[in-house]
Protein backbone atom coordinates (compact mmCIF):
# COMPACT_ATOMS: atom_id res chain seq x y z
CA UNK A 1 0.00 0.00 0.00
CA UNK A 2 1.47 3.43 -0.81
CA UNK A 3 1.99 5.90 1.56
CA UNK A 4 -1.23 8.12 2.40
CA UNK A 5 -2.10 10.84 4.39
CA UNK A 6 -5.53 11.01 6.60
CA UNK A 7 -7.69 14.13 6.91
CA UNK A 8 -10.11 14.58 9.89
CA UNK A 9 -12.76 17.25 8.47
CA UNK A 10 -15.12 19.50 11.05
CA UNK A 11 -18.64 20.11 8.86
CA UNK A 12 -21.28 22.25 9.45
CA UNK A 13 -24.37 22.03 6.84
CA UNK A 14 -27.92 22.80 6.50
CA UNK A 15 -29.94 19.24 6.28
CA UNK A 16 -32.48 21.09 4.30
CA UNK A 17 -31.75 20.79 0.81
CA UNK A 18 -29.89 17.33 1.09
CA UNK A 19 -31.43 13.82 1.05
CA UNK A 20 -29.46 13.41 4.24
CA UNK A 21 -25.13 12.17 4.54
CA UNK A 22 -25.44 8.95 2.87
CA UNK A 23 -24.90 9.03 -0.96
CA UNK A 24 -27.89 7.51 -2.50
CA UNK A 25 -28.21 6.86 -6.38
CA UNK A 26 -29.94 10.12 -7.97
CA UNK A 27 -30.10 12.04 -4.77
CA UNK A 28 -28.48 14.58 -3.54
CA UNK A 29 -26.62 14.00 -0.52
CA UNK A 30 -23.75 15.25 1.78
CA UNK A 31 -21.58 12.73 1.17
CA UNK A 32 -21.46 13.02 -2.51
CA UNK A 33 -21.55 16.64 -2.56
CA UNK A 34 -18.25 16.63 -0.09
CA UNK A 35 -16.75 13.52 -2.03
CA UNK A 36 -16.87 15.48 -5.49
CA UNK A 37 -14.86 18.32 -4.25
CA UNK A 38 -12.99 16.70 -2.96
CA UNK A 39 -12.01 14.89 -6.16
CA UNK A 40 -12.68 18.10 -7.72
CA UNK A 41 -9.36 19.72 -5.50
CA UNK A 42 -7.14 16.27 -6.03
CA UNK A 43 -8.41 14.27 -8.49
CA UNK A 44 -8.65 11.68 -6.33
CA UNK A 45 -11.63 9.59 -5.75
CA UNK A 46 -12.09 8.85 -1.83
CA UNK A 47 -14.61 7.16 0.11
CA UNK A 48 -15.38 8.74 2.94
CA UNK A 49 -16.36 8.22 6.88
CA UNK A 50 -18.35 10.00 9.28
CA UNK A 51 -19.02 9.71 13.02
CA UNK A 52 -22.73 10.03 12.79
CA UNK A 53 -25.05 9.17 9.15
CA UNK A 54 -27.64 12.47 9.91
CA UNK A 55 -31.02 11.81 8.17
CA UNK A 56 -32.49 14.02 5.30
CA UNK A 57 -33.34 17.47 6.85
CA UNK A 58 -31.51 17.10 10.02
CA UNK A 59 -28.39 19.81 10.68
CA UNK A 60 -24.88 19.41 11.81
CA UNK A 61 -22.21 22.35 12.91
CA UNK A 62 -20.26 19.88 14.57
CA UNK A 63 -20.13 16.88 11.97
CA UNK A 64 -16.66 14.83 11.78
CA UNK A 65 -15.30 12.86 9.16
CA UNK A 66 -12.31 11.80 7.44
CA UNK A 67 -11.15 10.23 3.91
CA UNK A 68 -7.14 9.33 2.67
CA UNK A 69 -5.32 10.78 0.10
CA UNK A 70 -2.80 8.65 -1.35
CA UNK A 71 -1.16 10.94 -4.61
CA UNK A 72 -1.62 14.06 -3.44
CA UNK A 73 -0.08 16.38 -0.65
CA UNK A 74 -2.15 19.18 0.63
CA UNK A 75 -1.39 20.89 3.52
CA UNK A 76 -4.51 21.56 6.02
CA UNK A 77 -5.39 25.24 5.16
CA UNK A 78 -5.28 23.71 1.45
CA UNK A 79 -8.04 21.12 2.12
CA UNK A 80 -10.28 23.62 4.15
CA UNK A 81 -10.02 26.37 1.45
CA UNK A 82 -9.57 24.56 -2.08
CA UNK A 83 -12.89 21.97 -0.78
CA UNK A 84 -14.34 25.57 0.69
CA UNK A 85 -14.20 27.02 -2.91
CA UNK A 86 -15.49 24.17 -4.31
CA UNK A 87 -18.56 23.69 -2.21
CA UNK A 88 -18.97 27.24 -2.12
CA UNK A 89 -22.70 27.06 -4.12
CA UNK A 90 -23.71 24.07 -1.42
CA UNK A 91 -25.16 24.40 1.94
CA UNK A 92 -21.84 22.87 3.54
CA UNK A 93 -18.72 24.09 4.50
CA UNK A 94 -15.33 22.69 6.10
CA UNK A 95 -15.03 24.43 9.34
CA UNK A 96 -12.12 23.17 10.23
CA UNK A 97 -9.20 19.98 8.23
CA UNK A 98 -6.26 18.52 9.91
CA UNK A 99 -4.01 15.92 9.02
CA UNK A 100 -4.92 13.09 11.69
CA UNK A 101 -2.94 10.26 12.61
CA UNK A 102 -3.36 7.27 10.57
CA UNK A 103 -5.40 5.40 13.01
CA UNK A 104 -8.03 8.13 13.44
CA UNK A 105 -11.31 6.51 12.52
CA UNK A 106 -14.30 9.46 12.61
CA UNK A 107 -16.53 6.82 12.85
CA UNK A 108 -15.15 4.29 15.68
CA UNK A 109 -12.55 6.52 17.20
CA UNK A 110 -15.53 8.79 18.45
CA UNK A 111 -16.17 8.49 22.51
CA UNK A 112 -19.11 10.34 22.09
CA UNK A 113 -22.23 12.16 19.85
CA UNK A 114 -23.70 15.35 21.10
CA UNK A 115 -27.25 16.57 19.16
CA UNK A 116 -28.96 19.53 20.02
CA UNK A 117 -32.89 19.80 19.33
CA UNK A 118 -34.41 22.79 19.09
CA UNK A 119 -38.40 23.86 19.90
CA UNK A 120 -39.82 27.08 19.61
CA UNK A 121 -42.72 27.20 22.09
CA UNK A 122 -44.17 30.05 21.55
CA UNK A 123 -48.24 30.91 19.77
CA UNK A 124 -46.56 32.93 16.93
CA UNK A 125 -44.47 30.54 13.83
CA UNK A 126 -41.16 31.16 13.57
CA UNK A 127 -39.33 33.74 10.97
CA UNK A 128 -36.19 34.54 11.48
CA UNK A 129 -35.01 30.71 13.16
CA UNK A 130 -37.65 29.03 10.96
CA UNK A 131 -36.01 25.77 9.26
CA UNK A 132 -34.28 25.05 12.50
CA UNK A 133 -36.80 24.82 15.17
CA UNK A 134 -39.66 22.39 15.51
CA UNK A 135 -42.51 25.26 16.13
CA UNK A 136 -44.86 23.93 19.23
CA UNK A 137 -47.68 26.62 19.70
CA UNK A 138 -49.14 25.47 23.27
CA UNK A 139 -46.79 25.76 26.16
CA UNK A 140 -44.56 23.06 26.94
CA UNK A 141 -44.48 21.48 31.06
CA UNK A 142 -40.19 21.55 31.06
CA UNK A 143 -40.57 19.90 34.64
CA UNK A 144 -42.77 16.95 33.35
CA UNK A 145 -40.07 16.92 30.17
CA UNK A 146 -37.06 17.01 32.67
CA UNK A 147 -39.00 14.17 34.76
CA UNK A 148 -38.92 12.02 31.55
CA UNK A 149 -35.67 12.74 30.46
CA UNK A 150 -34.21 11.33 34.15
CA UNK A 151 -36.31 7.96 33.16
CA UNK A 152 -34.16 7.85 29.19
CA UNK A 153 -31.03 8.93 31.14
CA UNK A 154 -28.28 5.56 31.90
CA UNK A 155 -28.55 2.80 29.86
CA UNK A 156 -31.18 0.60 28.53
CA UNK A 157 -33.01 -1.35 25.81
CA UNK A 158 -33.82 1.49 23.39
CA UNK A 159 -36.23 -0.69 20.92
CA UNK A 160 -39.04 1.37 21.78
CA UNK A 161 -37.26 4.41 20.91
CA UNK A 162 -35.75 3.35 17.69
CA UNK A 163 -37.05 3.91 14.00
CA UNK A 164 -38.61 0.10 12.34
CA UNK A 165 -36.15 0.03 9.44
CA UNK A 166 -32.96 0.48 12.34
CA UNK A 167 -30.65 -2.56 11.74
CA UNK A 168 -28.46 -2.47 14.98
CA UNK A 169 -27.28 -5.72 16.86
CA UNK A 170 -26.72 -3.89 20.04
CA UNK A 171 -29.62 -2.26 21.15
CA UNK A 172 -28.51 -1.73 24.62
CA UNK A 173 -27.44 1.47 25.06
CA UNK A 174 -25.97 4.07 27.52
CA UNK A 175 -27.73 7.86 26.95
CA UNK A 176 -24.45 10.36 28.69
CA UNK A 177 -27.17 12.97 29.91
CA UNK A 178 -30.33 14.23 27.99
CA UNK A 179 -30.67 17.88 29.63
CA UNK A 180 -33.62 20.38 28.98
CA UNK A 181 -33.06 24.01 29.25
CA UNK A 182 -35.75 27.02 28.77
CA UNK A 183 -34.60 30.07 27.16
CA UNK A 184 -38.17 31.65 26.33
CA UNK A 185 -38.96 31.12 23.62
CA UNK A 186 -37.05 28.91 22.87
CA UNK A 187 -36.50 25.06 24.45
CA UNK A 188 -33.19 23.58 23.90
CA UNK A 189 -32.56 19.55 24.55
CA UNK A 190 -28.88 18.58 25.00
CA UNK A 191 -28.18 15.10 23.70
CA UNK A 192 -25.18 12.98 24.84
CA UNK A 193 -23.89 9.42 24.18
CA UNK A 194 -21.49 7.12 22.61
CA UNK A 195 -23.88 6.58 19.80
CA UNK A 196 -27.49 6.52 18.99
CA UNK A 197 -30.04 3.94 17.28
CA UNK A 198 -31.88 4.98 14.22
CA UNK A 199 -33.84 8.10 14.77
CA UNK A 200 -33.28 7.72 18.65
CA UNK A 201 -33.01 11.29 19.67
CA UNK A 202 -36.07 12.25 17.40
CA UNK A 203 -38.13 9.48 19.35
CA UNK A 204 -36.97 10.51 22.52
CA UNK A 205 -37.94 14.18 21.49
CA UNK A 206 -41.14 13.80 20.37
CA UNK A 207 -41.95 11.52 23.06
CA UNK A 208 -40.51 14.22 25.88
CA UNK A 209 -42.64 17.12 23.63
CA UNK A 210 -45.82 14.67 24.45
CA UNK A 211 -45.39 14.53 28.01
CA UNK A 212 -44.64 18.57 28.09
CA UNK A 213 -48.22 18.99 26.44
CA UNK A 214 -49.52 16.16 29.14
CA UNK A 215 -50.45 13.65 26.50
CA UNK A 216 -48.19 11.30 28.63
CA UNK A 217 -47.18 11.32 32.33
CA UNK A 218 -43.16 11.17 32.78
CA UNK A 219 -43.07 7.65 34.41
CA UNK A 220 -44.75 6.49 31.13
CA UNK A 221 -40.98 6.26 29.92
CA UNK A 222 -40.47 3.60 31.94
CA UNK A 223 -43.24 1.27 30.33
CA UNK A 224 -42.28 2.21 27.02
CA UNK A 225 -38.48 1.08 27.69
CA UNK A 226 -40.05 -1.83 29.25
CA UNK A 227 -42.28 -2.43 25.99
CA UNK A 228 -39.27 -2.72 23.34
CA UNK A 229 -41.71 -1.51 20.95
CA UNK A 230 -41.50 1.46 18.78
CA UNK A 231 -45.61 1.09 19.25
CA UNK A 232 -45.96 2.50 22.80
CA UNK A 233 -43.69 5.48 22.35
CA UNK A 234 -44.21 9.35 21.41
CA UNK A 235 -44.12 10.75 17.23
CA UNK A 236 -40.78 11.12 16.15
CA UNK A 237 -39.78 14.82 16.25
CA UNK A 238 -39.24 16.61 12.87
CA UNK A 239 -35.58 16.61 11.47
CA UNK A 240 -35.32 20.18 10.93
CA UNK A 241 -35.25 21.22 14.80
CA UNK A 242 -32.31 18.41 15.38
CA UNK A 243 -28.00 19.38 14.73
CA UNK A 244 -25.68 17.17 15.47
CA UNK A 245 -23.58 20.29 17.53
CA UNK A 246 -20.08 17.71 18.78
CA UNK A 247 -18.67 14.29 17.76
CA UNK A 248 -15.94 13.68 20.92
CA UNK A 249 -12.58 11.70 20.65
CA UNK A 250 -9.57 10.93 22.93
CA UNK A 251 -7.48 14.31 22.60
CA UNK B 1 -64.23 61.63 15.55
CA UNK B 2 -65.61 58.20 16.08
CA UNK B 3 -64.90 55.67 18.80
CA UNK B 4 -61.55 53.84 18.00
CA UNK B 5 -59.29 51.12 19.27
CA UNK B 6 -55.64 51.56 18.81
CA UNK B 7 -53.67 48.26 19.08
CA UNK B 8 -49.75 47.66 20.04
CA UNK B 9 -48.36 44.90 17.95
CA UNK B 10 -44.63 43.47 18.73
CA UNK B 11 -43.21 41.80 15.01
CA UNK B 12 -40.89 39.63 13.89
CA UNK B 13 -39.50 39.41 10.35
CA UNK B 14 -36.77 38.51 8.02
CA UNK B 15 -35.14 41.81 6.64
CA UNK B 16 -34.18 39.67 3.26
CA UNK B 17 -37.15 40.15 1.25
CA UNK B 18 -38.32 43.09 2.05
CA UNK B 19 -37.27 46.76 0.77
CA UNK B 20 -37.00 47.49 4.45
CA UNK B 21 -39.96 48.88 6.36
CA UNK B 22 -41.07 52.15 4.90
CA UNK B 23 -43.68 52.07 1.87
CA UNK B 24 -42.06 52.82 -1.13
CA UNK B 25 -44.36 52.74 -4.31
CA UNK B 26 -43.44 49.22 -6.15
CA UNK B 27 -41.43 47.75 -3.66
CA UNK B 28 -41.93 45.47 -1.33
CA UNK B 29 -42.21 46.94 2.22
CA UNK B 30 -43.04 45.40 6.02
CA UNK B 31 -45.07 48.80 6.01
CA UNK B 32 -47.29 47.98 2.73
CA UNK B 33 -47.46 43.99 3.85
CA UNK B 34 -48.54 44.62 7.38
CA UNK B 35 -50.93 47.34 6.27
CA UNK B 36 -52.61 45.12 3.47
CA UNK B 37 -53.26 41.77 6.01
CA UNK B 38 -54.83 44.53 8.20
CA UNK B 39 -57.08 45.28 5.38
CA UNK B 40 -57.56 42.25 4.22
CA UNK B 41 -58.59 41.16 7.77
CA UNK B 42 -60.53 44.28 8.67
CA UNK B 43 -61.52 46.29 5.51
CA UNK B 44 -60.31 49.39 7.44
CA UNK B 45 -57.20 51.33 5.07
CA UNK B 46 -54.61 52.12 8.47
CA UNK B 47 -51.66 54.36 8.42
CA UNK B 48 -49.17 52.01 10.84
CA UNK B 49 -46.92 54.36 13.04
CA UNK B 50 -43.89 52.17 13.93
CA UNK B 51 -40.94 52.16 16.83
CA UNK B 52 -37.86 51.82 13.97
CA UNK B 53 -37.90 52.13 10.24
CA UNK B 54 -35.89 49.48 9.82
CA UNK B 55 -33.64 49.93 6.50
CA UNK B 56 -33.16 47.46 3.51
CA UNK B 57 -32.09 43.86 4.90
CA UNK B 58 -32.02 44.78 8.33
CA UNK B 59 -34.12 41.98 10.60
CA UNK B 60 -36.57 42.55 13.50
CA UNK B 61 -37.50 40.46 16.42
CA UNK B 62 -38.59 42.71 18.50
CA UNK B 63 -40.26 45.23 16.14
CA UNK B 64 -43.14 47.40 17.67
CA UNK B 65 -46.05 49.19 15.69
CA UNK B 66 -49.23 50.41 16.51
CA UNK B 67 -52.92 51.03 14.44
CA UNK B 68 -56.49 52.46 15.24
CA UNK B 69 -59.31 50.49 14.03
CA UNK B 70 -62.68 52.48 14.08
CA UNK B 71 -65.15 50.18 12.38
CA UNK B 72 -64.25 46.60 13.49
CA UNK B 73 -63.84 45.60 16.69
CA UNK B 74 -61.77 42.65 17.37
CA UNK B 75 -59.71 41.27 20.49
CA UNK B 76 -56.40 41.06 20.97
CA UNK B 77 -56.36 36.86 19.91
CA UNK B 78 -58.19 37.74 16.96
CA UNK B 79 -55.94 40.92 15.37
CA UNK B 80 -52.79 38.39 16.32
CA UNK B 81 -54.51 35.16 14.81
CA UNK B 82 -55.65 37.11 11.79
CA UNK B 83 -53.18 38.65 10.84
CA UNK B 84 -50.55 35.94 10.77
CA UNK B 85 -53.12 34.00 8.86
CA UNK B 86 -52.73 36.27 6.12
CA UNK B 87 -48.92 36.70 6.39
CA UNK B 88 -48.62 33.41 6.10
CA UNK B 89 -46.72 33.48 2.88
CA UNK B 90 -44.20 36.42 4.04
CA UNK B 91 -41.56 36.42 6.24
CA UNK B 92 -43.02 38.31 8.45
CA UNK B 93 -45.21 37.44 11.70
CA UNK B 94 -47.44 39.41 14.80
CA UNK B 95 -46.00 37.72 17.94
CA UNK B 96 -48.06 39.78 20.15
CA UNK B 97 -50.62 41.96 19.57
CA UNK B 98 -52.26 43.84 22.43
CA UNK B 99 -55.31 46.82 22.81
CA UNK B 100 -53.04 49.52 24.20
CA UNK B 101 -54.13 53.10 25.44
CA UNK B 102 -55.35 55.67 23.10
CA UNK B 103 -52.36 57.81 24.07
CA UNK B 104 -49.36 55.30 23.45
CA UNK B 105 -47.16 55.69 20.04
CA UNK B 106 -45.13 52.80 19.20
CA UNK B 107 -42.77 55.29 18.09
CA UNK B 108 -42.83 58.44 20.14
CA UNK B 109 -43.69 56.59 23.58
CA UNK B 110 -40.52 54.77 23.26
CA UNK B 111 -37.73 55.27 26.19
CA UNK B 112 -35.48 52.97 24.01
CA UNK B 113 -34.48 50.62 21.32
CA UNK B 114 -32.06 47.80 21.26
CA UNK B 115 -30.57 46.15 18.65
CA UNK B 116 -27.95 43.41 18.28
CA UNK B 117 -25.21 42.93 15.86
CA UNK B 118 -23.82 39.84 15.13
CA UNK B 119 -20.86 38.56 13.71
CA UNK B 120 -19.14 35.42 13.19
CA UNK B 121 -15.69 35.15 13.57
CA UNK B 122 -14.16 32.40 11.85
CA UNK B 123 -12.13 31.44 8.68
CA UNK B 124 -15.20 29.92 7.05
CA UNK B 125 -18.67 31.30 5.89
CA UNK B 126 -21.40 30.83 7.71
CA UNK B 127 -24.08 28.01 6.67
CA UNK B 128 -26.49 27.84 9.36
CA UNK B 129 -26.66 31.26 10.62
CA UNK B 130 -25.88 32.32 6.58
CA UNK B 131 -28.26 35.46 6.25
CA UNK B 132 -28.18 36.78 9.86
CA UNK B 133 -24.43 37.50 10.29
CA UNK B 134 -21.31 39.48 9.27
CA UNK B 135 -18.65 36.73 8.28
CA UNK B 136 -15.11 38.60 9.31
CA UNK B 137 -12.95 35.85 9.01
CA UNK B 138 -9.82 37.21 10.75
CA UNK B 139 -9.86 37.43 14.50
CA UNK B 140 -10.79 40.40 15.31
CA UNK B 141 -9.35 42.26 18.80
CA UNK B 142 -12.34 42.36 21.45
CA UNK B 143 -10.48 44.20 23.90
CA UNK B 144 -9.97 46.97 21.80
CA UNK B 145 -13.17 46.86 19.96
CA UNK B 146 -14.68 47.20 23.54
CA UNK B 147 -12.27 50.38 24.04
CA UNK B 148 -13.59 51.76 21.39
CA UNK B 149 -17.05 51.19 22.09
CA UNK B 150 -17.02 52.68 25.42
CA UNK B 151 -15.39 56.13 23.74
CA UNK B 152 -18.83 55.76 21.74
CA UNK B 153 -20.95 55.68 24.73
CA UNK B 154 -22.74 58.38 26.13
CA UNK B 155 -23.54 62.08 25.18
CA UNK B 156 -22.38 63.22 21.65
CA UNK B 157 -22.53 64.92 18.61
CA UNK B 158 -22.68 61.71 16.20
CA UNK B 159 -22.67 63.64 12.82
CA UNK B 160 -19.53 61.46 11.93
CA UNK B 161 -21.37 58.20 12.49
CA UNK B 162 -24.55 58.89 10.41
CA UNK B 163 -25.94 58.20 6.67
CA UNK B 164 -25.32 60.96 4.45
CA UNK B 165 -28.69 61.17 3.47
CA UNK B 166 -29.92 61.37 6.97
CA UNK B 167 -32.31 64.06 7.51
CA UNK B 168 -32.48 64.15 11.61
CA UNK B 169 -32.54 67.81 13.30
CA UNK B 170 -31.03 66.51 16.52
CA UNK B 171 -27.60 64.97 15.97
CA UNK B 172 -26.40 64.88 19.58
CA UNK B 173 -27.45 61.45 20.84
CA UNK B 174 -26.89 59.85 24.20
CA UNK B 175 -26.28 56.10 23.79
CA UNK B 176 -27.22 54.51 26.95
CA UNK B 177 -24.71 51.18 26.09
CA UNK B 178 -22.77 49.23 23.54
CA UNK B 179 -21.42 45.91 25.16
CA UNK B 180 -19.42 43.43 22.94
CA UNK B 181 -19.93 39.78 24.05
CA UNK B 182 -17.96 36.58 22.78
CA UNK B 183 -19.66 33.49 22.27
CA UNK B 184 -16.61 31.67 19.65
CA UNK B 185 -17.22 31.75 16.76
CA UNK B 186 -20.16 34.86 17.60
CA UNK B 187 -19.41 38.03 18.36
CA UNK B 188 -22.60 39.88 19.55
CA UNK B 189 -22.83 43.99 19.90
CA UNK B 190 -25.90 45.12 22.16
CA UNK B 191 -26.28 48.82 21.24
CA UNK B 192 -29.01 50.40 23.26
CA UNK B 193 -30.05 54.35 22.69
CA UNK B 194 -33.49 56.64 22.87
CA UNK B 195 -33.45 56.90 19.46
CA UNK B 196 -30.57 56.61 16.44
CA UNK B 197 -29.50 58.41 13.55
CA UNK B 198 -29.92 57.16 9.95
CA UNK B 199 -27.35 54.09 9.71
CA UNK B 200 -25.71 54.96 12.50
CA UNK B 201 -25.78 51.48 14.47
CA UNK B 202 -24.14 49.93 10.94
CA UNK B 203 -21.38 52.81 10.68
CA UNK B 204 -20.56 52.60 14.67
CA UNK B 205 -20.46 48.77 14.17
CA UNK B 206 -18.23 49.01 10.79
CA UNK B 207 -15.84 51.45 12.77
CA UNK B 208 -15.77 49.05 15.43
CA UNK B 209 -14.69 46.14 13.57
CA UNK B 210 -11.86 48.14 11.66
CA UNK B 211 -10.57 48.39 15.27
CA UNK B 212 -11.20 45.03 15.85
CA UNK B 213 -8.56 44.62 12.92
CA UNK B 214 -6.07 46.99 14.29
CA UNK B 215 -6.99 49.53 11.25
CA UNK B 216 -7.86 51.93 13.98
CA UNK B 217 -6.76 52.47 17.55
CA UNK B 218 -9.81 52.74 20.23
CA UNK B 219 -8.75 56.08 20.60
CA UNK B 220 -9.44 57.23 17.23
CA UNK B 221 -13.35 56.84 18.20
CA UNK B 222 -12.45 60.39 20.03
CA UNK B 223 -11.39 63.05 16.72
CA UNK B 224 -14.11 60.90 14.40
CA UNK B 225 -16.48 62.56 16.71
CA UNK B 226 -14.78 65.66 16.94
CA UNK B 227 -14.49 65.71 13.21
CA UNK B 228 -18.39 65.42 12.80
CA UNK B 229 -17.72 64.46 9.04
CA UNK B 230 -18.58 60.71 7.93
CA UNK B 231 -15.90 60.37 6.20
CA UNK B 232 -13.54 60.15 8.90
CA UNK B 233 -15.32 57.20 10.67
CA UNK B 234 -15.27 53.72 9.53
CA UNK B 235 -17.61 51.56 6.82
CA UNK B 236 -21.29 50.83 7.32
CA UNK B 237 -21.25 47.35 8.39
CA UNK B 238 -23.83 45.35 6.43
CA UNK B 239 -27.68 45.03 7.57
CA UNK B 240 -28.02 41.50 7.75
CA UNK B 241 -26.36 41.14 10.98
CA UNK B 242 -28.52 44.16 12.41
CA UNK B 243 -31.83 43.02 14.61
CA UNK B 244 -33.98 45.07 16.46
CA UNK B 245 -34.63 42.95 19.42
CA UNK B 246 -36.46 45.52 21.37
CA UNK B 247 -38.24 48.29 22.27
CA UNK B 248 -38.75 49.85 25.76
CA UNK B 249 -41.84 51.39 27.03
CA UNK B 250 -42.95 53.05 30.32
CA UNK B 251 -44.82 49.92 32.02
Amino acid sequence: MKNSTRYRLTLEYDGAPFHGWQTQPGLYTVQETLEHAIYQLTQETVHIQVAGRTDQGVHASGQVAHFDLTLSSKTEDQVRRGLNYYLKNHRLVVKDAQIAPPDFHARFSALFRVYEYRILNRPSPPILNAGCVWWVCRPLDIAAMRAGARLLEGTHDFSAFRAKDCQAKLIRRTLDSLTINRESPFIFLRIQSRSFLHQQVRIMVGTLKAIGEGRYPPEAIVRMLASRSRSKSGPTAPPQGLCLIEVGYRV
